[in-house]
């Protein structure tokens, strides 16, 4: 379903949707149960087919249920026992904790939703590259405070723009792998060490499930909850990078600058003549509620206690999801934003021209240094724009 | 549908759904029409069931549809007239513009939610007027920075949490009746007062718009968002109060204390013993996003500019939605949590004896005044609990 | 001391400032010394000038030793009781709690910030509404979404300033009147009722404590924090108006828009010919960092919990502090930023005459109607500035 | 100045005070005017003391000026032209903007607040480690959503709060090297370009700077701000981590459960009998506010636009310092926290006996798998202990 009230919002099609989320718990009791067989803890007779018992149908029946235990893994439980029956029903989940199955199926759609934004950020770097490296000498305004500073040139706004996607693709490769939860009741792994025999095997067991669902194994992380906020900033990182951008096209595809447009702009329910920015306004939006999703993400984790969370854990998982989805929708009108950017590149010489005297300070410099003033007084941009070009060639040839 | 990842959603049930808020656009251009057919500006012919022409089945269309111009309007206005037809179709909307359709139809859904808030509260008040009085003189002890403080009684505590839900209530019955927005375009309502023959016949139809869906009238509010901002910072401080209750909740009955505990307590996916405080849990991790969320309504309407935002606008709608559902959803969860509560109050007693010797204080007052001590040391409590419990009257009279 | 990293920190002068509490904190321990003496509870010895006891050369200690006990109320009286010896000391404080001169104290700085955001708001309203009625008719071109959407006039965007200004001015007037504290360690006036004899003289004390600082009575508050969240909700209502503003100035400041300017824009250090929007670009700075201010207290609030909070509490004081002086500061940079602002008649008409056709919207209706246009296609604008303009008279009548 | 509004803040000392902040800018012209001198573009007869020349008592002016411009270099810059004179006052600042100056300035007070914070990280896990390895077997109740769940041990609370912490010091470290800012007026070196002769040897200029103050070198960033978010968001990643350290605490000194204490806890200015986890209490003061701060600093990034925004880049200073002394001080009050926990183990045996039979768990896995139980039901305790003792091993040996 899509969000009537996020306008893009099917970009992200099913990632980190309800159904996905059922589905990605499935998929981490379907593993867990898969180990222990493997492991010849539970006999074979217990394997079983989930992903088939349960569909996008139960979503509803889950999602009610869930307000009783606090959390969706009991009522998905029952609903799964009641279906599989036999020795499936009675291994089932066993040696695992509802928070192990909780943040695991948080963990596989966040990867679905990263690799999204990656995968959207590497195109962005690829466009702005060519443009930078195309509109590299034409003549631009430079503007601060919003007015005009001095000469620039367009690839070097272009060159900036892509230093902050840079920034963000880069927070989002130092993300570590995303980690298994395998911890039980009490993250001491107390029923699976039970189960295997040994602790030992016990930490065997986490470590299956982390390869069979690839994922990084490690300690449990019930109450310390990094790994969902720095996923959480990285994100918020790169609709920053975007909203640049955005802000940049919104206000120079303005009439009365006219340096930049969107390739296909939006209509009016009343007005024939306009050509809105929507992309670039949709991107805006964004920016304005991911950071405080984020913040919502710490302030969560700030809440840490006990050896499982009172509240913090709990308000984690919607706040992730919506900063997932919104994040991804950012990403790919981004895309379509950089794709179809339109330069008027003689509107921007000719708003050059139109600022005036901007040479002041380069006078005063040669006043300073005896030397003759040296041409159009855009300083290093080619220079700068080239050691930007390189980061992103690396960054493409990385990824 | 039910959100997955928020458990206790199913309790906000339509009340400012999708399909809800569909319902609402179309409620919206629907008694537009009859304004201007009753104003004798369209043809009687013009009149049409616009809520049969378009249903719930027809959400995700207008949804996915809504990129193209930014808002769900036009899409949906494209459905209808085709379906309508005729003079309905050429009518249609006439002298409205997409953000009155949004914003009128956010003040229907946003009234749902409040009433739903307030007739919660009033049930909050009456159950914990009740409580206080009944738990006046039951001992407790008071603590301060986690610690020992001194004697108090358990209906001081509930006076206390009284205080929070009516300062609340304040805020809530304190909001201005919410308004209608037909400003067009450019919010000077000159296509109204074109179809309407004079300006002053342009205000006229906004007020009777207004009259017709039961909001107020007033000038068109396109870029100054306080309704918004002042309805989430309302809904907020509610579930401040009731986070406050929770807070309490959850850690007095942890057995080591025991003096609360919730009626029906949540089990463990894991671990038969186990008895949580689900509603509390859920409460307080209402109580750790609500506040980002609100403060994105302010960004948002920080942003505003030009007679449209770009983007502050469209920030306003997800988040307006999301905090309504969530604070009707804690809001439902209160009323069960405060009818359910199990109060121990000879634990509360053994835990105030077991505090030792607290009244240190009040041998030093004594010590000053040369006067005898005054017996349980608990102050004033019965008469602050009379002051609150006649505010929680009053309250309860004018609603 | 002025902030060196808010530029216009000086403008809040002695506001909230550590001295200003320093010296509200005496002035609560001084009246309630008073009260005790006037309510023939403590001897007429025990009254002592409390303020020249401790001066701001004080703060530096007083504030280092607040960590001890996580409040700088005990580090105070040891500096007192030191200083005024015998009687004045034996009597100091007696009945209190720190929490009841720290949220008193508060709440004195609280209002004078308050009275100084209220006396800006009437002098800004004063200024738009002068502005809004000289520019009434000029012809402006109204934007949406970026782009060129209708004509209207410059006194119409006038007036929407004005709208939001005025709902900042409601919402402040709205607060309630603040409160006194004065509950002692547990909020029930064990003390106070020791002391006084009964508790209904208890409640009496704290009445004239009230009156002697020219707050509200009522039950303690100690853990319902609505006070402190209605106010910060309030302030950032305003400066959200003052950012609408901020933004228009700043946009439409542009040389390219050239229809607004600051009669007196900022320099650089380096390049002579810059006229910068500062005072617009220092209060969009405020409207960003507000909102998540704002949030700190709601977050505050919701972590109240038994009779004293163990860290909501604390948080709260430098918060309100910050978001007050900011509050301060934005409302003196709008004042100016208002008396100044230059408004080119010529060049909004003129961009209004670049837009090109914007009457389609018009034709459409008369296609409709039948009827002739009607001139310039503003509408009901010069209407609705008088609806505007004669609430901003109502505001001005009753401040 | 101590804050008298957050207590502890003499903890941070002078680290990104106001005085250490001109200090930093003066040490950036310094450098750059060396560097110029040094590549023989500025005569021998331009070097000059400069930070001799103004000093902490200069704030206040500098301070109150910065208004004019919206930043304090300019009136830092007439400031040191009055003062030095001749040559140095002619050559000093040529070739940089404001904003170089301000950002470098950033840079610096913002690294010694980072090297403070990591100093503290490491005593927390050299601490933490030897408390951990201590207490590797004391039986202790593991409580989820504030119930009691299964045995666990001290040590295995300790372990989860260690690798919260390095996590949290791994935020830390994956930082970027800090950034020099030496773009001049539009971020493209026109300046230094026209000074050094050519681009390439203005990006020497920027090289030698960077490398003077110890800093990286790289293309200008006016309006890419992620250096600035980043480092916000690892300092609130270490804030969460001590907040869960705090929480457990707070609840764990509750007499009542009284497992865990503060050495020395603070008094009351009216109960004798108190002992308040006072540092637990500041340390979840300050968990509630940093997030939004960081999220101030998001917001200040998303709004990047043109060469040099107009707003956002004036919204990060105070923002950054803030969170910056606020991190610093609760880094050190964690240190204290840790240093002289006291820690029961005796109660918290007694209370996991109380908590009554917390196995059923346990026999419901060896009814599985027909084995006997396996003792004490801690699972792989030791063995999560021992890894992350390991990790905390690397973590000290790479720092």
């Amino acid at each position: 379903m899509t969000d009537l009230l996020w306008p893009g919002d099917h970009r992200a099609g099913p990632i980190f949707s309800d159904a996905a989320y059922l589905a990605a718990m499935l998929r981490v009791e379907s593993a867990w149960l898969d180990t222990l067989v493997d492991a010849e803890i539970a006999p074979v007779s217990a394997r079983a087919e989930l992903t088939a018992a349960v569909s996008a149908a139960d979503v509803e029946a889950v999602a009610v249920a869930a307000e009783t235990t606090g959390n969706p893994v009991p009522g998905l439980l029952e609903l799964l026992r009641e279906r599989i029956g036999g020795e499936p029903a009675r291994w089932l989940h066993r040696g695992l904790t509802s928070q192990d199955v909780v943040d695991t199926a948080l963990m596989l759609c966040l990867r679905d939703a990263l690799d999204r934004v990656c995968h959207e950020l590497s195109t962005h770097v690829r466009t702005l590259a060519a443009l930078a490296a195309t509109y590299r000498d034409s003549p631009m305004l430079a503007r601060t405070l919003t007015q005009p500073a001095l000469p620039t040139t367009v690839g070097m706004k272009f060159a900036n723009w892509l230093t902050g996607l840079l920034d963000g693709a880069d927070c989002v490769a130092a993300l570590p792998q995303l980690p298994v939860q395998a911890g039980g009741a009490a993250g001491t792994m107390a029923a699976a060490s039970e189960l295997a025999g040994s602790p030992a095997d016990a930490v065997t067991l986490s470590r299956r499930l982390a390869a069979a669902l690839g994922l990084a194994d490690g300690p449990p992380w019930h109450t310390t909850r990094s790994v969902i906020t720095r996923a959480g900033d990285a994100l918020v990182t790169c609709c920053d990078a975007w909203s640049h951008i955005a802000n940049d096209v919104a206000t120079n595809s303005r009439p009365e600058v006219g340096e930049l447009a969107e390739g296909r702009g939006g209509g009016s329910s009343t007005m024939p003549h306009k050509n809105n920015p929507v992309l670039s306004v949709l991107i805006r939006r964004t920016a304005l509620v991911a950071p405080p999703l984020a913040a919502s993400l710490h302030a969560a984790s700030a809440g840490s206690i006990d050896e499982r969370s009172d509240g913090g854990w709990h308000a984690e998982w919607a706040a992730l999801r919506t900063l997932c989805r919104y994040t991804v929708v950012a990403a790919a009108q981004t895309t379509d934003l950089l794709a179809g950017l339109v330069i008027d590149t003689d509107r921007a010489a000719t708003n050059l021209a139109a600022a005036g005297d901007l040479l002041g300070e380069q006078r005063a410099m040669t006043e300073l240094t005896g030397k003759t003033t040296r041409g159009d007084y855009t300083g290093a941009a080619s220079h700068l724009i080239d050691a930007v070009l390189q980061r992103a060639h690396r960054h493409l040839e990385a990824t």
